[in-house]
């Protein structure tokens, strides 16, 4: 049986599901390189403990750690999550790690999407990136689960699937001429319907001002279940993002799923905002290859970018007011749920992405 | 539930099985470093390719490659090898990786030794030895099982199970000054007895000559079936193995296992001598940390050193008389298998070992 099939999800019967369908195990990278994490990545570190024990209480969690990081991840992290080696160039599962796709008779398969660490060499984000474009395929390998490759250049952070055919998504971002844009608007529709398996793609024109990935929706607006979206915001008509969050708004207010339900929209209200200051910027190496960042470098944070696992939420905070009432509505719009603070999360902020950013649920196999 | 178990495995219920019991897996590295493996590696490589589409004919196949390696042994070997990334200081998985026990309920776990590279400081085979000593607990981690982890300085081409309770092992080796001679035979037996679950020990004085592991057991002689074993031989009484083989074959004769059976012994007659020529060994990179071998370094080789699988034999070949006696005496004694030579094993025997010591087999569950 080939590992890497020339067939596509969509011709065998397999779509992406929605974050709120059952996880078999979520998957991280490790967070290592001293031109991205600050101090050479201890702090950002000590997050990832705190998000990986918090999400080992709903399902399993594979991190994957350089051979040079690999005993202190070992040793730091807590004992029932699993720790294996992979190379990598930076840490950010949700745009390198497989996206897994399900079909109706309980398997598994994964899309690996063509990666260039969010721009190539026209305004990415660090160079090289070789080895982040190979986890995908190194993760299912290592699950005896077959693949699916696309030329596409995306990352699943750019895309929100509601796991019953709709997706949304920037076309700042998949459509960017670092990316995508010669390929075409309808080629790029093309790939996404035939690898995620939907059949209605709503675009918005862009993404979040400050975040470095150029626009991704993940900051922006996410399916809580089919049909309902959440959407950052602000009443502020002086903040950068006030018009960005006005035209989502106006867009997915008057859009419909694939399947006719018109989107109920619940608005998150945005933190305040953050920057770099001089006594981070002094913990990075610089000039190594990856996108520099100094003091009073704007940072976009969200609390849409959280991970939604099987009984947990796990929820960036900022020490900002905002964060309690964003918990509220969030236990309110999933009561099930134990909603966890993580109370340090500035720390992958500086690394340029947030919760959402640094995970890759696993979808657990389902019969229909 | 703990990864590293502070039980043993004979407390809990599992043993080691013997050879011919059913596999699950087989699991190598991959050879790379060019102080061991001549022209850096290639020569082997070609050689492992070949071993490992033989192993895959009857259960799967993991390699294990450096970061370094990683794409060149994904595309060198056959598609229907799993590769996954693992760091190491040499490719011998039969001494670093992990034993697979068995309880009679379907558990599979696996036995950590500790290892030292062959000796140690004290006539070891390479520096460091770190990463190579973690391999058995990767291997667990990534598969999910748990891990006991003994202090016993050990490589299980040094020992041989018949799964019903009797181990054979030499002196040479276990109760080496560089191993566990410090610790006691009384120390060294109830480690066997704790951590293998064996009831009886046949020492044997010594292994074969040239071997540079301190006397593995397994170029001289191995379990076929419970009561049967093969023993490596030669009538030539001017041989340097003719006395160690003698020395063996007398103490087995007088021996029986753990059930009480007297042991039907097998000789299999050896090829002729080997030795390094000056080419290969100008292959070599010199003085990096391992063991120097320069033209005229003799050669240990055996027919002993094969990997049985579920429906395979894997043996080397090394372009000699004896060859195909060897292979079929084997074909006698194991008429369900089918025997696959193995050409350029000299590769392998160039590193300073064979084919069992490159491959560790994962049993599979037995529920009794």
């Amino acid at each position: 049986m080939p590992r890497t099939l020339r067939s596509t999800p969509l011709e065998d019967g397999f779509r992406m599901p929605g974050e709120f369908e059952p996880k078999a195990g979520c998957w991280l990278g490790w967070p290592e390189r001293p031109d991205v994490w600050r101090n050479g990545g201890k702090n950002a570190q000590g997050v990832w403990v705190d998000i990986c024990a918090a999400i080992a209480k709903s399902e399993p969690v594979t991190v994957c750690a350089s051979a040079a990081q690999y005993l202190n991840a070992r040793n730091r992290l807590p004992d029932e999550v699993r720790v294996v080696e992979m190379s990598t160039n930076d840490s950010w599962f949700r745009d390198t790690g497989c996206a897994f796709v399900l079909n109706d008779h309980g398997d598994v398969r994964g899309v690996d999407w063509t990666f260039n660490a969010y721009g190539g060499l026209n305004g990415g984000l660090y160079f090289p990136w070789d080895k982040d474009d190979l986890i995908a395929q190194k993760m299912l390998e290592m699950e005896n689960l077959d693949r699916y490759r696309s030329s596409l250049i995306a990352e699943m952070g750019g895309i929100q699937c509601d796991g019953e055919g709709t997706l949304l998504t920037t076309e700042q971002c998949l459509l960017n001429e670092n990316r995508n844009a010669h390929r075409g608007k309808a080629w790029v529709e093309e790939q996404l319907r035939s690898y995620l398996g939907v059949e209605k793609i709503i675009w918005l024109p862009r993404g979040c001002k400050f975040d470095e990935t150029d626009g991704h929706i993940d900051d922006l607006a996410c399916w809580v279940a089919p049909g309902e979206l959440l959407l950052h915001w602000t009443d502020d008509t002086t903040d950068p993002q006030y018009e960005i969050y006005q035209e989502a708004y106006k867009i997915l207010s008057n859009e419909t799923d694939a399947r006719g339900r018109a989107l109920k929209i619940h608005k998150i209200m945005q933190p305040a905002a953050l920057e770099w200051t001089a006594e981070e910027a002094t913990g990075l190496d610089s000039d190594t290859g990856a996108h520099r960042r100094v003091a009073g470098t704007k940072i976009c944070a969200s609390y849409i970018n959280y991970y939604m696992g099987n009984t947990v939420v796990v929820v960036p905070e900022f020490d900002d007011p905002m964060d309690k009432p964003a918990q509220a509505l969030l236990k309110r719009l999933l009561p099930d749920h134990q909603i966890i603070g993580i109370e340090n999360a500035r720390e992958i902020l500086l690394g340029g992405g947030n919760i959402a950013c640094i995970t890759q649920p696993q979808y657990a196999g389902q019969k229909r």
